[in-house]
């Protein structure tokens, strides 16, 4: 087994990596993702897993085993799905994650979890398991909202939790459309997903600081992505006296920097990490700056405290600067708070004691299946350095190994 | 002659605009700005002018009219050239201005410079006035900087200020470099130049609150642009704590507001107009962020103490963020003061009084010819609302009538 997770990683290392920065550029439907997917099929093919694609890019490969085959829809997505041990002996118990990176991002967030529950696959084989449930490996597209703005695009349509009319407007930087790349249409990827089992690399410290080489997942924070229009008039930087400016990257700064300061009084999360300026001229006052507020709080209600109190300064300021502000929430995610008795029972009783489990602050497309009814469950890696999102997030091969096993041990205990 | 100068510049009027903002996009050697190159060789042709061009793009059409013709090169840069009334008969008397636009930038700064030579021309044929010294109209390449960054490169490059070793390594927003645009060599352009007078539209208030329709340039603001480069740690904007961030967003914006609290103390210029961040994501705390000081100030030790000021409290604060800065000047020009006697012999006796003569803030390629020792005189024509570098910067014909006269007044007292 070790041999095929070590094999699989090092086929995926090369793509969509910057030489300059060592970090992964694989935006949706762009040619570092593609190439991805299409290393996914193969696998799935090379395994005669039975390969499922939906209208919007999502892929779903079943390991049917010597288990019952079924494609029955087994709930409703506006209904709590069935939980735990009442599964249904025809639902398929769904694994996998994402490909796609966000910009100049890590080796693992995403593919991890891919790699890890193919090896996960070959282990039970190796182990002579033939589950009773069908196992299947899913890879949902635009995870991290790299490209189109929404982060869990793929699954928040494949559950319908989001549209395609509405989904199909969305674009990207260059001005293409989501309805440009994708013909679109309706789901049923889903259908036969009873459960689902998301291994993911861990994007903070807990398990580091818990001496744990895996842990499993309790909670999702609210989040929420909020784009911040700031108008003010282009002018001459030179000419221009200062009293008599517009300028909305002062109302900018004030509004980043006031953003920082609110979430740390609360012990919450705010970041502006992505900008465009027009005209971005050296010798312009801008007319405009367009600044995105990603957002994160322990409960829905301290979300709306924080974003509302940031968007209160950012107006007042703006009331002083002579510019104006427009802020559009492009996509709010309340928290998930996965099924305990799941979550109790993929930690329990491995052969190194139990893992911990711990909430995070980061989405994922378990939150999204999670809150369309379908049971969810997530296993984090630890990472040692703690950082993710970035050229230097890490996870070290053992840990990656345990991480494997935990899937294995835990898609047996649901599958059998 | 209103006939003339309204016909060219209805000509201009459609090239490069964009129809969503109304303002320009002509950068040097793209398709706007080349087509208004070709279009400024069509009307020197169509009027019998002499063209000259040199290696970096920069062109000088001549009207010899019955005057000595001469190529003599009558001053080394590096000398003070020959002042006022001592000009060599044979030297040339240089007009004109720029085609280039800022990104988004106005219809005026810099063609109606040139569209004002050759109808000041026009006027002076028409008043039968026959040059004793040749009159050339010059069109300097990349007067903003808006693609190679460096503010009058056409102009430094044909007075020697800049080599084109070091020239030909900048490069643009999308890595071309000057050097896979031109051949580059060397310039003999201004060889047989002994005055220059750029014609410009005001990018301030000046003419407005004196109620004057042209005014005349005193001297520029010494000033520069400085390259902030702050450094920082990509992360997961969600996952990682704001106490364990080291975001140089954050020093970046304390810097801009920093930046402008500064200049309004002193009653000078600082501008942050241009960023780049990297990687620019919404869920990543940034790892890096580039952002472009301009600054002016009204003495070069005022401009220093300014730069110097901003740099300290930038250092501070990266400090307090865990963050690293490095500032590299990129292009840092000394005061110009134009030749007094020249300016005054400009403003003075004119049909309806003599004009203001003014200070401005903003660079021209007539501080750069008047550094490399060529007597430089600058005509601004009123723009009513004060606003450049934006598509809001305007003239009123009736004003640019007024230039237009002026010029060829000016011209006729130098060339007679």
């Amino acid at each position: 087994m070790p041999d095929d997770f070590e094999r699989m990683w090092s086929d995926l290392a090369p793509i969509g990596r910057s030489a300059r920065t060592g970090g992964y550029f694989r935006q949706p439907f762009l040619s570092a993702e593609r190439e991805l997917a299409d290393w996914f099929l193969e696998q799935c093919v090379s395994r005669g897993l039975e390969v499922e694609t939906d209208a919007f890019g999502n892929v779903v490969a079943w390991w049917r085993g010597g288990g019952v085959v079924s494609h029955l829809r087994v709930h409703e997505p506006s209904e709590p799905g069935p939980k735990g041990d009442s599964l249904p002996t025809s639902a398929g118990i769904l694994t996998g994650s994402h490909l796609d990176s966000v910009l100049d991002g890590g080796a693992y967030d995403g593919p991890l979890g891919v790699v890890s529950a193919l090896a996960a696959i070959d282990e039970l084989r190796r182990r002579g398991f033939l589950p009773t449930r069908p196992i299947g490996v899913g890879v949902f597209v635009e995870e991290e909202g790299s490209r189109f703005g929404l982060a869990c695009l793929g699954s928040r349509l494949a559950t319908g939790a989001m549209s395609w009319e509405s989904a199909r407007e969305l674009s990207d930087r260059d001005g293409v459309r989501l309805g440009d790349v994708l013909e679109g249409g309706s789901s049923s990827l889903l259908a036969g997903v009873g459960t689902f089992v998301e291994l993911h690399v861990e994007q903070g410290r807990d398990l580091v600081d818990r001496a744990a080489a895996v842990g499993v997942a309790s909670e999702i924070w609210p989040h929420g992505r909020y784009r911040f229009d700031f108008a003010g008039q282009a002018n001459h930087a030179g000419t221009t006296r200062m009293v008599d400016r517009k300028d909305p990257m002062l109302t900018y700064a004030m509004t980043a920097l006031a953003a920082n300061k609110q979430a740390r009084l609360v012990d919450q999360r705010a970041t502006f990490g992505r900008i465009e300026v027009a005209p971005n001229g050296t010798n312009a006052v801008p007319s405009r700056v367009t600044a995105w507020l990603d957002a994160r709080a322990s409960s829905d209600a301290s979300l709306g405290d924080l974003v509302e109190t940031i968007t209160r300064q950012a107006l007042e300021r703006a009331e002083r600067d002579g510019t104006s502000l427009e802020v559009t929430a492009e996509s709010v995610s309340a928290s998930v708070a996965f099924d305990p008795a799941l979550a109790a029972a993929v930690a329990a009783d491995h052969a190194d004691g139990d893992w911990p489990i711990v909430p995070t602050a980061a989405g994922h497309d378990a939150g999204i299946l999670s809150a369309a009814g379908i049971p969810s469950a997530m296993l984090f890696v630890r990472n040692p350095t703690g950082i993710s999102h970035s050229p230097e997030e890490h996870a070290e091969v053992p840990d990656c190994l345990v991480g494997v096993h935990a899937l294995a041990d835990t898609l047996e205990r649901l599958a059998r």
